[in-house]
């Protein structure tokens, strides 16, 4: 049994999914492990981590609007707002999503369902270069 | 070190919560490894995954209800609207719960708390059949 | 590869966040194991876990009063009612958030960014002690 890590460096461009599928895929591939656990780690409390559909790309917009209406700017309830109107409701939308996710690897390719795509979402208006850190075990 | 690999195949009856911790555990007890780690993995954008309570089935009901009221059919928000009304809300709820978990085993046995069972997610109104992916690292 | 076992012990006082980020920095820090993966598993249904900033204590208030008006207690909704009107929103609140989280680790330390805390988020009213089970699978 064998271990690997690498981060991969993401930019954004303001609130959304950005799809990393390919990266990752990539990376797993060209490594020496066929069969083990891949797990990514988003470093941020503003930015997370989804699975999901990568076919239509209505959905990743329909998932940002849905998302925009349930955890709204300026909304009264907030204290923490020196950061901007947009930071407080992207810590929220961190705790409702996920920073972290891991995915069975088999025969150098992650068991990804047909329709699965991995996707960095961004929570802040403006772009930022974010961090999701990856460690694959396997052999 | 090593590990071993499964999918669990769950048929569904339409929107809300299948318990298969029973399917699990027996495959877990039934491995040669008795201290590690297991991660499932949901290999759909319209099920997931969640730790729940298995005591009482009204709390079953309650979450599907909750959801179906917090992730409304029929939303003018939407776009994604040609796979059914039921199909953009089941991508939000994976969103708003979990396509992975991983649980550590101790002798042979998921460390789950007393109330804690595992379900499947279901989130759209037909029966399918849904596949889990299951990884178990340990010695 | 090795790995080892411990459980946290985090006693609450109601309903937010607490943060118990230095015991598990200090644990994994006086393991023999430099590089691995850490996971962590809330076994609860009614205390869950999540990644926050650690910085601005007003954070944690903003977020307990979002998950509070987002799934209110005395929902007519609810037919799970008879172990407190806190008990049904607690069921909601550990699906919405997560009951597990792995965090890569290199050269003894956690990858977690630099805003990053480690909280368990309770969801009842009154302090309970609660137990994340650990793992640390490494060399």
């Amino acid at each position: 049994m064998q271990q690997t890590f690498t981060t991969f460096e993401i930019t954004t461009r303001g609130k959304g999914l950005h799809d990393f599928t390919g990266e990752v895929a990539r990376w797993v591939q060209g490594s020496a492990l066929r069969d083990g656990m891949l797990t990514l780690f988003a470093r941020h409390t503003s930015a997370s981590l989804v699975i999901q559909e990568n076919a239509d790309p209505d959905v990743r917009g329909d998932l940002e609007r849905f998302f925009a209406r349930l955890v709204p700017e300026h909304d009264a309830l907030y204290r923490h707002t020196l950061e901007g109107p947009d930071d407080m409701p992207a810590h929220v939308r961190c705790a409702l999503t996920q920073t972290q996710l891991s995915i069975p690897v088999r025969e150098g390719r992650m068991v990804l369902g047909t329709w699965q795509g991995i996707y960095l979402f961004e929570h802040r208006r403006a772009g930022q270069t974010r961090e999701v850190a990856a460690h694959l075990l396997g052999e």
